[in-house]
């Protein structure tokens, strides 16, 4: 059965990344390596969780995840990874401002999405097939995922590190009931596996 | 060496205790099972986590995590634990009003203290002579000696739930930095300790 799986690294206080993004800092005001320290100092402790993250049919991200380009895409960026991205797959890319699909070595293609959400759920969700779907972050679009009631589990990396502020996917969701599918403690880090059980309500207070 | 841990169970968004506690609703707008269901409901498979809990020389708690009192003394409420709470060693009460100390069956006494939360620490300290002294909570009392720089380690049960609102331990206090030092996931709980190796600056923004 297909599942549409939310990625991301999270601080133990649940911030995603920080304000201010910038081309030179993706995670804005949070250093790069605070959330991230684990990906990068044990990437052979981590591997099958890193390599778990990069494992779908189809990948959605925001425009954020993608790059620090604002308004229209009037410069040729082609993503945060260099030319062979980890991802092997089609990427969704949200975007307001249309932009041709790009192929990139190793099986990524990035598509531009500029009818919203759903819709780029839906073209996802057919391009993986069988395969599950992540949504592969930021913070705000998978708040916005989980807001609509679209996302069956969340696999997160919790951080050893309370960052006190930030963007948070959680924020404003009200409350959403999980079940607890897989824990694992690494050195510098936590990998939690959940199932949500219950969708934010639309009114939740 | 003596170590000053705090210790409580949060969810996955950080959230401690609901608002609006009562006698009979502990953790106020929360419902009580949420936060706990993994003590209540799988205790065997947690021995460990919950002994080690209650498991130090002397304990701080403040004035809601002893009970629903509020103001004067003026009944005779000696905590939410029964004859025999679980301490076994002198508990330290923050409160503005004083109290004769209680001394409960099996090695628990209940002291009340009014000269504030240095003044609980320093004689929590020296009643648990080598033994670790315990931050029982709740979420204020936490927060209060995070912000004071006064934790050692946080021994921390992250609960498989998104709260949305209430009380959050980590509030306000900035960017502290951890280290992991241990991870492990039960079926409904993930028990995490972390040494607080940066105590939160006076004027973090």
């Amino acid at each position: 059965m297909q599942r549409v799986i939310g990625t991301m690294t999270i601080s133990l206080d649940g911030v995603g990344a920080g304000e201010n993004q910038t081309e030179h800092r993706p995670f804005g005001d949070v250093e790069p390596g605070l959330l991230h320290r684990w990906m990068f100092e044990t990437p052979d402790e981590n591997r099958e969780e890193i390599d778990a993250i990069v494992d779908a049919g189809s990948f959605v991200m925001g425009r954020n995840m993608f790059g620090p380009v604002r308004g229209e895409w009037d410069r040729d960026w082609r993503g945060w990874w260099g030319p062979n991205p980890p991802y092997h797959a089609p990427v969704f890319v949200l975007t307001h401002h249309p932009r041709e699909s790009i192929e990139m070595e190793g099986g990524t293609t990035f598509h531009f999405v500029t009818d919203g959400i759903d819709d780029a759920l839906e073209r996802a969700r057919d391009a993986a097939g069988e395969r599950n779907v992540h949504i592969a972050g930021g913070v705000s679009t998978i708040n916005q995922y989980l807001a609509a009631g679209h996302i069956d589990q969340l696999f997160l990396q919790v951080s050893p590190i309370i960052l006190g502020q930030g963007l948070r996917p959680f924020e404003g969701l009200g409350r959403i009931d999980l079940r607890q599918v897989a824990s694992r403690g690494a050195s510098l880090v936590t990998h939690v596996l959940y199932d949500v059980r219950r969708a934010p309500a639309p009114e939740s207070s």
